[in-house]
């Protein structure tokens, strides 16, 4: 049974008095490490604890303490009268051959073998990036303004809401979320968008994407058509293939999203994605005869509509239509909404209000299919809500982006006559520059948008919202998160590199517009 | 060009002063809703302001900023000298026919029609539900103590986090989550598990789960096979599902999970899942010669092994075994760690360590894939963890656990004896209680968990940790999140229960172990 134990070889053991580990933990990690690397065979007999310690100059206590752990671990056994030797059970193969030894954590030989839908998202999504040195101003998408959200007051609500959490909070919460910012999101949405829904109805998301992808998955089938706006919100069809969708571009006109040209395209479909209010990337507001007709559609296929209110909240002049949710008879509408562009980015929380006949079957299956949005701040959001801070805020933040608006107006006629068309626009965060017409043909969104950011200047290009040709050049200019002083020197610098824009236009990587957008 | 008007039925519009919405949305309301259901059809002829006022006793102007709104919104147009008319662009197929008229929102006329992939999760996932009245007490799984956690600190460090944000953290955050939170788990786990990581490995994510998806939706091709551990972690199989993936259930023997069976079972996986540490449900412990057959074959075939270190931190006795991520050398295995079992489940804050080569992948194709965790409690928790306030937590919740083990098994002793077995733990949240010999034959955990919620004590059915057959059963009982004090009681209340048992064993609902679970 006990076969001859081996002698042991020198250990070569180093301690190091200046190392954060403790000396048992440095000499237990080396004869680990002479075992898994083979220079320590299997049966071999260690030195006697005394003797290492003497060797190592160290207490006999730390080398026992060091062998109690191997033992425990398995890596060496102990028999009465015979010492302490290397486990046999370590069969040659489990053990790291000498070749690899030594190379420090997370080294890995090659390149990893990525599966063919990783390597394709890959070449989607190139790597973005800023020219090293100055940072971007100006122009930022979807971004709030900074200093207009009331922190301090966040602060305060946080801390009162985790003081002494409500144990079903702080336990098993539901899926759907915090029962108060439900509730305060329902009040909400009938009080400013004018359409009842049940608290019930509300499912609090991370994200925008969350919400889609999670409708999506609910009420179709894996490699069901979808019909999106063209152009539109890049993150959309990133969404539905994360619901296994296949995302069919409509290209929208004058009068938004047309149910006549998306049949044409997709007969099949049955769920369409749009942006009434205020679609992205263009503005254009659904008219009310698209609106019923889409909701006819619905209702005739029994299909869904997704309807993502998108700048909603933003209208400087005239009075928005009544969202699609509002005209919905026949519960076929999904409404969503999101308060990280309204409050700031990091919040992450935005809302799904379902149809009701969806409430329960996506209440059974939702954690199934997708991650319940953090609770962290959902309490202090419905008080938020609730105590009216949310009105207030946009109240003010509706003034700031409207004077931004016109300054950035203003110093485009000062500085890009000639150059770039901006259209002021009664609604949302930021404004489309088309090419004047001298400019046009020779115009490249992408290009210009690379020699924007090396003057240090953040745009957006247009032709990154499309998904196929034709595409549109041009320049979205986010104002709402661009401080007022910071307008004008942004838009001189762009005049500097519209003006020598013939000269140079090679297009940098391909960029797409959603870089700087967190919905 | 102008048609001929159609003189107006009568509006029957009904004032309510009782409701909130003002006198104005109520007439544009009930005029608007008249219009899509046809009642006042293309064409009509409203009648004048003052005629509607002095009808319904109400201020011209109430009636004059309805119409305003009407027409803006497209209902009704104005002609010079002609009045107020109803639009005739709303084609008649785009308006509700009167059948659906007068439906209050949300009411659908049937059951939604819902696609093959979603109604096999609803059969999978029955509804849950506690007897009505009285709620459970005792044995919960995966959850901490509900009063052991520090919520005034916690909620210190929340404001303190936001009261004065950085911009990059409250902007467009890392899709790995608060850099300083990284940093902190980068330090917790070279100190408390022995590993080194660079912080840019660590991505924080919303739960185990959305750990799992990512990875395997990075490394993996849709329908690829995976092993998992039978039984195990309910929430799983269904994280590898939402990345498309197969989940490959591998019987666990007494030394953990077996690569060996794994490989007569599913040759072609190129993913292993394991909780080495602690198994969940079991409680066995990987050895040593199967951690390093484990990574040998992750190294021979290129293939990856997730690592989920459940309970790793819950340790009472004996000293752990280092992660297969310490003893790694090539690369190939993703740990997983979560804090909403330690801290509280709201948290919903957990973590993955990617291997090095993954990393610039990962975050290249991150907001595509999954989205990314709520940054609003990282920087209060990378400070908790920093500070030493989690090192403390886990020492006094280590201390407070280990006690509620044995009031448990002392309690079991007391009044279980010949019922239930129940072996102590070393480590973990939870124990299991197995029929003693004289009850197996008739035992059924599924009935008897049923049995016990209706005697308002909540355990969980071993056998829901199975995805297939041969299930064995067996009592989950979580002691972690049962106060003391109510141990005995419950452990009576189940002795009631199990002496009854023989004459009361018909399962209701088929219940799976996850649902109290929170990762």
């Amino acid at each position: 049974m006990a076969t001859r134990a081996r002698k042991a070889p020198p250990l070569r053991i180093v301690l190091d008095a200046s190392q954060s580990a403790p000396l048992h933990k440095q000499i237990g990690e080396q004869i680990r490490r002479a075992i898994l690397e083979r220079r320590l065979a299997a049966g071999t007999k260690l030195p006697s604890s005394r003797l290492m310690a003497m060797e190592l100059n160290c207490a006999r206590g730390t080398v026992l303490t060091a062998i109690d752990h191997l033992i425990a671990e398995g890596y060496v056994v102990t028999r009465a009268g015979s010492g302490i030797s290397v486990a046999t059970n370590l069969a040659d193969e489990m053990l790291i051959p000498p070749g690899v030894v030594g190379q420090p954590d997370g080294v890995v030989a090659g390149e990893p073998i990525l599966p063919k839908r990783t390597r394709a998202l890959l070449s989607h999504k190139p790597v973005m990036q800023s020219p090293a040195g100055a940072p971007l101003i100006a122009f930022p998408i979807g971004q709030p303004d900074r200093l207009a959200f009331p922190f301090a007051l966040w602060a305060k609500l946080l801390a009162q809401e985790w003081r002494k959490p409500a144990w079903q909070v702080a336990g098993v919460p539901h899926p759907f979320g915090h029962p108060g910012l439900r509730e305060a999101i329902a009040s909400y949405l009938a009080a400013a968008r004018g359409f009842a829904c049940e608290p019930e109805a509300v499912v609090v998301t991370s994200g925008v994407r969350q919400s889609v992808s999670l409708f999506a998955r609910v009420v179709l089938e894996a490699g069901d058509a979808v019909w999106i706006e063209e152009p539109g919100y890049p993150g959309m069809d990133e969404a539905l293939a994360a619901a296994e969708i296949r995302a069919v571009p409509v290209p929208i006109d004058d009068a938004g999203f047309s149910p006549e040209a998306a049949l044409a395209l997709a007969p099949n479909a049955h769920l369409a994605v749009v942006a009434p209010s205020h679609q992205f990337p263009l503005g254009t507001v659904l008219t009310l005869q698209r609106r019923l007709a889409l909701l006819n559609w619905a209702k005739r296929t029994k299909s869904w509509i997704i309807e993502d209110d998108f700048d909603g909240e933003y209208r400087y002049s005239g009075r928005p239509l009544a969202p699609l949710r509002a005209l919905d008879q026949t519960g076929r509408v999904a409404y969503l909404g999101s308060f990280s562009k309204l409050l700031f980015p990091a919040l992450r929380l935005s809302f799904l209000v379902l149809p009701a006949s969806l409430i329960q079957i996506t209440e059974r299956i939702m954690e199934a299919i997708s991650t319940p949005a953090s609770l962290l701040g959902q309490g202090a959001l419905a008080r938020f809500i609730a105590d009216d801070h949310l009105a207030a805020h946009l109240r003010r933040t509706r003034l700031l982006y409207a004077s931004r608006q016109q300054a950035l107006i203003a110093s485009a006629e000062r500085h890009l006559t000639g150059l770039l068309d901006i259209a002021p626009d009664p609604g949302g965060m930021h404004l489309i520059g088309r090419p004047h017409r001298d400019l046009e043909p020779a115009f490249n969104d992408q290009a210009t948008t690379a020699a924007a950011a090396a003057a240090s200047v953040r745009v957006s290009p247009l032709s990154g919202c499309y998904r196929g040709s034709p595409q549109t050049h041009g320049l979205l200019l986010g104002y709402a998160g661009t401080p007022e002083e910071d307008i004008d020197p942004a838009i001189m610098r762009l005049q500097h590199v519209l003006g020598g824009h013939r000269q140079e236009s090679q297009p940098g990587p391909m960029q797409r517009c959603s870089a700087t957008q967190s919905r």
